[in-house]
């Protein structure tokens, strides 16, 4: 088992924070977070493209070969690998590489069809950890019994765990939990539940997704208006902080 | 003059905040901004580049493109345009466009040297803004005269404007604002002036340099740190509003 798949811990999840440059990233591996997630929207958002834009596919390989070097194991959110090739999404995955994982999204087409894109992946890089992310909850059909009908599927092909965001309710998050014969990931969502009780109902891998771009986003975008409304203290590292971040 | 040029009022400054992709810039021109401008230490700390770094000038030159229908002013900073070479920075000025302007850098080389790049971009690109910067202050040589001196040689070479970073003393504003024939750039300083007293001081112009990245980044740590130490409340735009700027 790799060093990041036994951060996969049910009970002690791994707290994974998604990065959307390097600079971010750099800054989440020195706040001592033991490894790396990338957000899709983030990237996106950032070259002005919607997210699951075709586009994003080089400069989400262009990102993991940035993150490459950084002293924790970094996975790539490659949404449903810019493909339904499977042989074209594992090649993909390959020349991401080295790298400890990648998140891969059904988007609730055809179970079988994710399936063999993540059985090619396996295939091809069987060290990267392949957490199949199933859209159930996310697109607006929370069945517990498809979300499990699907994870069975894609463990079966070889998924090494399953995310499951947009789940929120404690018992069907414990339901997951146990029923899954591999870890389980949910999203952080604000407002909900702490990860001291995520951890409680067995979770094992706590993502933030799009939130940090997003808060970073709304920050950035506070500071220019209160400065227009004659506010003078904001709290931001330093220019050399921020600059020293590209020798992490 | 160019709309832009207008926008720099010597009493009623132009607030011109500092994005570092699209999504920042989108959000702040739809937040009513009447122009934006770009940071590079933002653009090289995405990339995991220090700021200065040569290799940014293609990250900045794609930035560039990515703004370009941006229904405001863009200004792009270009540090000292990654070259010595005057031809060489006017074509790369050129191959930025359509653009309203560009601050280039004297980082306290020879004036000559710097006037020659100027005059070169404004015999290529008439139209753009430029905006020269001196760091006399900014590299801790915090000498009126000498800036006055510098200011005087790129704006007989065709400067649009002179950007000082780093002075914050009021009478040192004041008689910069008053000496210069063309409008005086400053960057706004956290836990210093208000944009309202900068205005008073005769400033045409006022910029956040990296500041938003910076404040985007600590935002960013800050939130995953507060996640990890239990936290559940934390603001952000929603996902749908970040993913739409891809449509501003």
């Amino acid at each position: 088992m790799s060093a990041f798949a036994e951060l996969h811990r049910p009970g002690a999840p791994l707290l994974l924070p998604n990065a959307w440059d390097h600079a971010s990233a750099a800054a989440l591996a020195d706040a001592g977070f033991e490894a790396i997630g990338t957000t899709s929207l983030g990237v996106a958002a950032a070259l002005g493209l919607r997210d699951g834009a075709a586009e994003t596919a080089g400069a989400t390989l262009d990102l993991a070969h940035r993150l490459a070097h950084l002293p924790v194991p970094i996975t790539i959110d490659i949404e449903d690998g810019f493909s339904k090739d499977p042989a074209a999404v594992a090649g993909y995955v390959e020349r991401l590489g080295p790298l400890a994982g990648v998140n891969l999204e059904d988007q609730l087409g055809d179970p079988a069809t994710h399936a063999a894109v993540v059985a090619a992946v396996k295939a091809r890089t069987p060290d990267v950890f392949v957490n199949a992310r199933t859209d159930t909850y996310w697109l607006g059909r929370p069945s517990l019994d498809e979300t499990l009908e699907r994870a069975r599927v894609y463990v079966e092909a070889g998924a090494d765990g399953i995310f499951v965001p947009g789940v929120t309710d404690e018992r069907e998050i414990a339901a997951l939990a146990d029923a899954l014969p591999v870890p389980l990931n949910v999203l952080f969502s604000p407002n909900t539940l702490t990860v001291a009780r995520l951890a409680e109902l067995g979770v094992a891998r706590i993502s933030t997704g799009s939130l940090l771009y997003r808060v970073a986003l709304g920050a950035a975008l506070g500071t220019a208006t209160g400065i227009r409304d004659g506010a003078t203290e904001f709290e931001a590292p330093s220019y050399t902080t921020v600059d020293a971040l590209a020798s992490t």
